[in-house]
């Protein structure tokens, strides 16, 4: 921790501070220029939380050398986290797609899309049961029945399936009958829903939310970990910006920002970063090629009649297409799909 | 509803767009101009739910004429809203001003303020039990000990109270001890929290989301009153942009907009906004003479060492002195203080 | 300047570090933390400059402590600055309004809107000659014809004229007409046109880049100051973010920002900020209050016949009962208007 | 172009915009719904230009249903452009690496990364000699002197040269000496440049400003194709968001929306995206995936003495292996390297 001190600021301000900082057990280094002194604080910062030195006489502003996640960082955790799902593993070598509606609508729906996916060389299965919705007459997802038959969707494939929750009942629920949780954008920073996602013992796939830095993304993550749950998978899905030519904007350049902060495997969600299906091909192309761990992308058997997010869902063929390209790319990626 | 067919598209993909309509039992009116296709549809759209008609061949677009939003709409509730908590109204002609500590910390540090909040004029006394923060290692609130405390203030000074919220269970204690939900800005989207939120039958204070646009708040107070409870007072605290100066822009452009719009009261958080005590005073008078209903206010006895957000809060001293400026502003502004 | 040097760093790395500050005459003050160690640079910075000390081995990162901008900063010029055009001063205890179309038009437009705004309390007279505007198509402005209407106008009102410039070509002709230029939004970050604009000899209003942090702005600033001419005000005109119901998003805050970074005054334009007519009231009386030293407020005589930007323009009777609200505000906050 | 008019609009307000529409010579076709009446109007708009209907009583909104570019849009012109620049072709299936140094400093350094990014590839040499700088008192650039390296260094290697042009005065200069001309981010809606980039008769590279849409980018390439000069090449680097871990966000959905909106190739700037070395090579991976016409790379000689952007410029070495990885990939995509 830095403290940078106004020009001109008093010999007893930083005195003062200093005195703070060694009476909590730290040693403060002072280096006094022209125009400004700084004081560099070497110790245990957490001893320093109750004393707000930002707002004291002649202080300017308080820099911090270190990320406040821990067991997120790779600094402390250098090996990249290979994270296993079912029979299926995330991370290091593999090229995972997990792939499916974004509601589940009905059993019939989600099965051929299982077996679809399945065919087109998709590892896991995805579908929503329970939707966050913009407005509350749209639709909200068959909630338990939907689990049901994702259940049975596994049973029937063999694919791991993962659903989105959104609330301590949809946990309960979900634990029963999915191998992955999944926390949406919108809940990122819904801290009680992540600490429960942590005590759930599931992988979980955390989304990055819409206006969320990597900084605070990876602080996320602590919430899950610090809970005794280290198979957390990050997913990136599009930030919010001025642009409107896409839903969101997908950063992509957060795989290798990721890939050097953090152990934790990342992947990509090229449906809802763009919100439109003739980009989702190109964009799945590009995550693989900068160096993403795998994808998550939307498909449904007749888009045009899906409940929720149909324009930027595949068709199977569309899917089929995309994996066919995919594949020598991954193996030139060196990864195995 | 508006369809934007593409440049030069096939005579059969608008007819077969029509046919979907009508068939729906809604009108299609046809304009076509020389480069491209119009058609308005006219009737109740909720009937097309289940049609994805953007991607329709050679469909361009389509462009909705009307809010999602009724409950929280002006057009359909031309009058103003004035809540009630408990003897105090938000909304109209008063001008209320919440103010406390960001997060409630011992009995002591809540009378003190209470009291001296009182005194300087404020209507509510804000407060904090149960705290989102970014990193899982800060302090994360007293819950149920910090509710009592609130409850012990209320009592005390008579002013009613409000607390976030963050989850089922916090919902389940507060309704016990306080006045007011407050929902933050991180969960403006959690919906099955509004969901709760709007079944405690308390009024509800919604902070807007980072990344919130209008149009999403207003459908996030939607979930609220769709559970009967129409008392719902909007607090615009600033929304995330490019820019450092400030932690995040304080859009007061939001107060005409919304006083536009909806018939929602609403209320300025000048302390998250900028996250700076400097800036406090200067953006409440701007708050105000905008045409809020209202202000919320960050106070310590000891900013310097508060446990959570220190550098916004106000002094008791600084606290007065903002209100002694605000009473002529607001009653320039008609309003009563 | 601090250098931040990564984790476990090697010794020799940070004595590279020291050894390059040291040849080059500086001082640096070493402190080891336990997890990373931090170097204090102490002296002339600008002698570093030839090093990119943040891709040297075991850097992690640089931390500026000093801005880069020095004759726009308060810190070396605490007085606020007072800008003389014509017989009007901006800064200081005056409140200047400036007022007038997007575009010159027609010699009758401009002269009829001059008499209307001065009667109003209007002190300065805004006109566009020369268009920005974002396709080809739309019209360009009258050019130098435009510039003698704006002479005209100030021999027949005596009030001083402003005009914005876009090329040299165009600040060559301005000179010989009006008595203040503007630099747009667009051109912000022009550096060739600033440094032109500071050679003029005339002040200069400099209005805020759509994406441009304040200590861009600061900088452009210091590019026209360098240049001998330190008549220089700041216009506040909204930034772009990703909210779609204003134009742009009016950083509002950035007035208390600029109040303590800089000597030079501040106005606000809610105009473009809002892009909208009913919001450019409240925004205005937002401003005053929150200490702004001006406004820059588009008025036309027909509105719905403007060629550029008429949805946001006042008419003169909007524009008066504006004026007649904002001098009792004015007065509250000390300001003459 | 739609109107969509308020809710409960008179009937003599609808009845007036219809007279409008049809005395101007285009028809009015109106569908008159429950809640609102939307207006289409087909046509010549251009007609209209000088109506501002939005402002009429009772218009809600106008919705533009076609693009104001026409030069530039892939509808009317749907081959993709091919543009050559010396003996090199941008676009179709050719791969064009632009690579050398941020700043010219001196004619060893130029000469040293011509011989260098030719040996590993690439067939444009780029330097910059008029640097648009944030702070004035950062190095601006050598000017002509710089430019006549840059001539030097492609009669030694053959390579075609690129250079920004930031006035002017600076494009009088190059066109002696360069074969492509650069307008840099900050200066994309400085039209005035454009008009005279576009009249200067080389092929222009245009970067997109750091918050353009790609609408807004698109009608300033019109500028310049608007003046007989078709020869433009669209370059993504990066857009600005509320994200520091880069210097910038880069928009990599830009490639296919560009790819479905225009005919103009469209490369991807890396480096200047995301001012760190370490991500250049993974976002040049990703942008040759997503379908990129080319990239453009700094390099220096010693980056940790380059005057301008030392950090995110590669080493020979570092570029040599770039190359290496991307010459299969390209071959993947179907593109010559």
């Amino acid at each position: 921790m830095i403290i940078v001190m106004k020009p001109r600021a008093k010999m007893e301000s930083i005195e003062r501070i200093k005195a703070i900082i060694e009476e909590n057990g730290l040693d403060a280094h002072i280096s006094a220029g022209k125009e400004v002194t700084i004081i560099g604080v070497v110790g245990d910062k957490s001893k320093l939380l109750e004393h707000n030195l930002e707002i004291f006489d002649d202080v300017d502003k308080i820099v911090a050398v270190t990320e406040s996640y821990k067991l997120a960082n790779k600094k402390f955790h250098p090996e990249p986290s290979v994270i296993r799902v079912g029979n299926v593993t995330i991370g290091g070598d593999s090229l995972v797609i997990m792939s499916g509606p974004c509601a589940v609508e009905s059993k019939e729906q989600l099965l051929a899309t299982a077996h679809a996916i399945k065919k087109a060389g998709a590892q896991i299965l995805r579908g929503g049961a329970y939707k966050p919705r913009t407005s509350p007459y749209a639709f909200q997802g068959l909630e338990e029945e939907g689990l049901k038959y994702m259940k049975e969707a596994r049973e029937e494939t063999g694919l791991p399936v993962i659903c989105e929750v959104t609330s301590l009942n949809a946990i309960e629920a979900a634990v029963k009958y999915v191998d992955m949780l999944q926390i949406g954008a919108r809940n990122m920073q819904n801290f009680y829903l992540l600490k429960e996602a942590g005590k759930s013992g599931l992988p979980v796939l955390l989304k990055r939310g819409l206006s969320a830095t990597i900084d605070e993304w990876l602080n996320a993550s602590e919430y899950i970990i610090a809970e005794g749950n280290p198979n957390v998978v990050l997913c990136e899905r599009g930030i919010r910006t001025f642009e409107t030519a896409t839903r969101n904007t997908l950063d992509i350049s957060a795989v290798p920002v990721i890939k050097e902060k953090s152990h934790l495997p990342i992947i990509v969600d090229p449906s809802h970063a763009t919100g439109v299906r003739a980009y989702v091909k190109p964009l799945s192309m590009g995550a693989v090629a900068v160096g993403a761990d795998g994808l998550m992308i939307e498909t449904h058997p007749n888009p045009s009649c899906a409940l929720s997010d149909g324009p930027q869902s595949l068709t199977f063929e569309q899917f089929e297409d995309l994996t066919k390209d995919l594949k020598p790319l991954a193996a030139m990626m060196g990864k195995k799909l």
